[in-house]
């Protein structure tokens, strides 16, 4: 199948895209939407074209999944895409960022019809759900290597950045942690499906292969927070990235950590608190704000049907993880590429 | 080392612009500055951040380059460096945009700090040539790798698109043809380095791994021609792409197609045509412009210093390749990926 066939058989979509979009105008460029940002032209020429008019920014971000390190390619197809899709779209919240649209650029090992078509509609699911529709990429013969660049728009000045931590801002975060972490540890099981996954693992294995960044309720945070990103590299690793950038320290509260019981039944009561720390693959939103939106962020948080918690506060220096009020040792290590350990 | 420290150390750079920078503003969002597109926030937080005022348009281009397939990794880093970012920025060409940035994500197999200091040069020295910063990316472990986004302005109307042929324009195309195809037929001598190249080798081998396409020239091309692509699977197949595109046929004219010195030495004058026509990676323009424009054309090229040819004519149907007004026949096949026999 040469690639134009291949891009026109699974990578050309009629969206159905819900509600929401209604607000974000991406595939509406009609002429009262003018003044909002849009794509001009997707698939098709050289370039995607978007026009961002100029009380907005464009934001994007890209990320590479790569068979083996972040994800086996014996899983689901479907799972692999959405996956990919989250992780940018993640990056996107993380900024308080409404999705425009995304391009896609995969290699493939040869042209397996049936893989495709399971990724095809995994990426066509993921940008409903997310909200962002495909206009462009490449297709390339190679080692399976999926890589993502996503757009997004903010209106100037109204986004989550790294640099912005105040001393005595609380530091939050939302849904629940570690449960990413704990699965890949399943996943052998999970593949191999010689045992069905008990409750308590499927919760565990959704956050895994179905994360869902909050999206929309990091758009309506910026009004009351100007420091985010997204967690990763797992919470103290993602903490310490702020700390560096905003040149301040924080204090942790490990029994304040979002910690479900789906995790503690399947790691312990005293192991969940170490995957929730340094777990990585959460995608979900770490932010700061002053003490005094504590109010407004809850309320928001219902709204929005989101999980948020209060962790910890932003000091002058240094990262303090303390469990009531002690020391806490950590028994993991954060995702860091390239080292030899992983 | 980890992926942050690989990225300060290679991948964090103080760029020299040339003087071609002073009208861009890529680099300084000065108060000036700020009705022209710039980059607000560039590498270091979740996204990058660009500011396009009204009058504007954002482009981006997504190209991959897989080891094996676009490449091999045994070739000089610096030249894998440039070949990419040219790649990308030959779509920026091919829609008559002025470059603004790109992202870079880089899968690889292992640190090796030589591989990556060459590449690093050759990246720094091609974002220079082509007045583009590195704005941020990715980098993971697995097997070689390397896609780049990149990103560019036009001023709303002013590009070139693949749907914009009209009946009876010219065609054109920039430099010399077929080329870089010669050269990968070099490639193992090259490599192996057991014979020096020839002069005309050299030319062809330059052709090949530091392809130079004509952003200036495409952006001022744009008050000329609204019709363009760049021709990176070959003339006849890129053609082909506009005649799609903007329903329509063409008559190319094999003997006015532009072929170097270089090219009839190392293959011979009779072969010379068939590299030309099908070759590939050439990552110079073809665009059709109105009769009328002809001699505005020429000037700009030569200006520009850009050698630019006439090749042909937009007819209604079909794609007619004549030599001296008698039907030619092609004997190389365009690139296309997942053939079986490529």
């Amino acid at each position: 199948m040469a690639e134009f066939d291949l891009i026109e058989r699974y990578f050309t979509f009629e969206y159905d895209f819900s509600e929401d979009s209604k607000d974000t105008s991406a595939n509406s460029p009609s002429a009262e939407s003018s003044k909002k940002p849009h794509v001009v032209k997707g698939i098709g020429d050289d370039c995607a074209i978007f026009e961002i008019p100029s009380k907005y920014q464009l934001v994007t971000s890209t990320d590479t999944l790569v068979d083996g390190v972040h994800f086996f390619s014996d899983l689901q197809p479907e799972l692999i895409a959405h996956k990919a899709l989250a992780a940018n779209v993640s990056d996107l919240a993380a900024m308080g960022a409404r999705p425009l649209a995304f391009t896609l650029s995969i290699s493939l090992p040869d042209v397996s019809e049936e893989w495709l078509e399971g990724f095809s509609t995994g990426i066509k699911r993921a940008s409903e759900t997310f909200n962002i529709p495909l206009v462009g990429g490449d297709t390339t013969q190679g080692p399976l290597n999926i890589n993502i660049t996503a757009y997004g728009t903010v209106k100037k000045g109204r986004l989550l950045e790294r640099d912005k931590a105040q001393l005595g801002d609380d530091i939050w975060v939302t849904g629940h942690l570690g449960e990413a972490a704990a699965a890949l540890e399943l996943n052998q099981k999970a593949l191999e499906n010689k045992e069905t996954l008990s409750t308590s693992e499927q919760v565990l294995w959704d956050a895994l292969t179905k994360p869902k960044p909050p999206l929309k309720f990091a758009r309506k945070l910026t009004k009351l927070s100007s420091c985010g990103l997204d967690i990763s590299d797992g919470l103290a690793a993602d903490v310490g990235h702020i700390l560096k950038k905003s040149r301040c320290g924080a204090t942790l509260n490990v029994e304040l950590l979002p910690v479900s019981d789906a995790l503690k039944t399947v790691v312990g009561s005293e192991q969940a608190p170490q995957y929730a720390l340094n777990g990585g693959d959460d995608y979900q939103l770490c932010f700061t704000a002053p003490q005094n939106n504590r109010d407004k962020i809850n309320k928001l948080a219902a709204r929005q049907g989101v999980k948020a918690s209060r962790i910890g506060t932003i000091t002058d220096n240094g990262l303090k993880v303390l469990l009531h009020g002690k020391p806490f040792k950590s028994e993991r290590k954060s995702w860091q590429h390239f080292n030899s350990d992983n």
